[in-house]
């Protein structure tokens, strides 16, 4: 079992800043900066939107060209630098060299991450002004650069998991920010995870793209897809160990897996107006991606998203949005459970709500008593084959309404 | 061009009722029967959710054996007869044979339409009343028909079409419901349309499906997909007016496409705590599937649906949308305009918003003005090709939310 900790104190090789560029008003947190001593090996997962912004093109084009030697991101939220044309593209450059300048590496080796607006440009002089203080700021203080990479979030996400190993420890550390837009395939969604452990360019790439799979791409809020959408990963190898045998790589996918699960759960408990955290485990469908997709309907269905809300045991939106998730399903051979919390508890599934086509003869109070729950988790046996996914999602409230109705995204 | 009108005078050879039988409160009607003199030509178009309520296994059944010899239509509300098993097909087949008994027709030449709850056993001595009462109301009074099969509608719906030919005229008559939970592939939603032209069994499904395809699965309310959705042709031949030319053919077309057209909006126009009715005309597409897909991505997508609410002309969200449509999206060739009403003036496309890549420097003033108004017309060419659609939606409001969350579907 892997320890995750809900905080950070320091990783070798890394120092940090969130700090007020002016973009935010009122001294709040807009800018983040993450440099490491040594070159990393670095991995990103992008958006698949096919309209991505500025940033997410830099990296993806970076990340191709020098996959083992990045120095630095830097990360401002208000502005998404998406729809922003060529000028976007300058600014995303230009902002590299800035945070490059007067360093010991060159702007190649600088990757960004930007959130907020699209279609209005960087605010040059803010960008500016935040390399600078983030720079005069460097230190250990991840806690603010998790506040400093927040949009609508309401608390910063970050943790960290150790490592021990027969030749010492190794530490991952890792930041998010998500709050609306968040949807399989990732939405509105940054996040960064930086390891001292030693890493090859194709480990890095393989290790996290099987850990978004199961963490990040887990998650549905609203089931919009951003134009910025970006996960990272850099390794400074700080620790000198490195990631050879079978059970060591394992064990640093553990650990990774782990770490990102974290992060992308804290993701859904902010999401915007969320008041409840739902577990859609969902299993004998036809194989794991029929399995995904029903838990993807499932927590993209406003209908169940409003009804959890409402704190009702709601089966028969669940079935329906189920039955139009476009894969083998069949009412007659699914069952349905309800039990609160975020995991069973000796695999008991709880009160089964729904069995065979029809419902069962449950008891509307003890439904009830569940769906009052801050967690709940709902279990869907589609009867079929071998199939499952777990997914991780909120209920859709009126406060979400009114974020979005009032907020520039 | 066809005349719409929206109220109903009556139509040969069918009658109609709309009652109270018990099933809702305070006296509200929540039974519509409708019955021809002589059997109809009939088609219908049914939900493609895998999960489907009893009276659409009862209807499809019954229309692919007796296509040319239906006599009535039962339409209840407040109980889906969905997720119902065996009783629930017994209870629709019962309903059948309540609706023919006493009278010369038998109950396999009824169709059944179903909307409410998810998971309950029909009233069938509710049913029964309802049954018993619409024969003692039957007459030419659509409204009342119309008002009986609402659910969260807020008004009811129906219109009719007259169409002169050189043999004489012609009537189409139509009934719909919908609300929430509409989506294309067509949503909690119930259609009926009559007529006394003359058609055979093959026009009458072309027709229906050409229909359908350009009006029901044209709109968008939440995106989600019911286990009862509906639509119905019957058509009884009293008018004596056979549709045998190309020019016959595409007169009776036009004037059900009118109809649906006119009903679809109407959903649309009444669906859940909607403020607003927003056409999205989308062209330049790949192909006319891309264009389709493209506007369904734009018109479920609960950020901009939220940013329509809040009166925010966020074209980001807009042209996020479409790039995670799944199809061919390049925003360098993209322009995106809006414009106040249901229609363009003289094509003129109004206020042009993003284009090459890139915001236009509009006027925010004007583009304020024009999404506070009470409907918007948005234009998104997408510089590729020829493909082209029009879908109607509305916008998210935190009304939706509180319908939702309380009321049990």
């Amino acid at each position: 079992m892997v320890d995750v900790q809900p905080q950070v104190s320091s990783i070798r090789g890394f120092k940090v800043a969130g700090v007020h560029s002016g973009m935010k008003k009122e001294g709040l947190l807009d800018f983040a900066l993450i440099v490491s001593d040594a070159p990393c090996v670095a991995a990103g997962v992008f958006t698949k939107n096919r309209v991505k912004a500025a940033p997410v093109w830099l990296d993806m084009d970076r990340l191709a060209r020098r996959p083992n030697d990045i120095r630095a991101v830097a990360i401002n939220t208000t502005c998404a630098n998406a729809c922003t044309g060529k000028l976007g593209l300058e600014n995303a450059a230009q902002t590299a060299e800035w945070v490059a300048q007067d360093h010991d590496f060159t702007p190649e080796q600088v990757l960004l991450m930007s959130t907020g607006v699209i279609g209005t440009h960087l605010p040059m002089t803010h960008i500016k002004q935040g390399v600078e203080r983030a720079y005069s700021a460097l230190g250990v203080d991840w806690h603010k650069a998790a506040l400093a990479i927040m949009t609508t979030d309401t608390r910063p996400k970050l943790a960290s998991v150790e490592v021990m190993t027969p030749n010492g420890n190794y530490t991952l550390v890792g930041i998010s920010k998500g709050a609306g837009m968040i949807a399989p395939n990732m939405a509105t969604m940054l996040g960064l995870i930086v390891t001292d452990a030693a890493l090859t360019v194709e480990q890095a790439r393989s290790a996290l793209g099987q850990a978004v799979a199961s963490s990040f791409n887990r998650i549905v809020v609203d089931g919009d897809m951003s134009t910025n959408d970006t996960v990272l990963l850099l390794a400074n190898g700080k620790s000198h160990i490195a990631i050879d045998t079978a059970y060591e790589r394992q064990q640093f996918q553990e650990a990774l897996n782990t770490l990102c699960i974290y992060l992308a759960q804290a993701i859904v408990r902010d999401g915007e107006g969320a008041t409840k955290f739902i577990t859609l485990h969902i299993t004998g469908a036809e194989d794991d991606e029929a399995a995904r997709l029903i838990g993807h309907a499932i927590g993209t269905s406003a209908l169940v998203k409003t009804a959890f809300f409402g704190q009702d045991a709601n089966w028969g939106r669940i079935i329906a949005a189920a039955g139009r998730a476009g894969v083998a399903f069949n009412p007659e051979r699914a069952s349905l459970w309800i039990s609160p919390g975020e995991e069973l508890f000796e695999d008991d599934k709880g009160l089964l709500l729904f069995q065979a086509g029809v419902p069962t003869a449950y008891d509307e109070r003890a439904a009830a008593e569940i769906m009052a729950e801050p967690a709940i988790y709902v279990s869907l046996d589609c009867g079929l084959g071998e199939g499952s996914a777990v997914i991780w999602t909120c209920d859709l409230s009126a406060e979400y309404v009114a974020i979005n109705a009032d907020y520039r995204s």
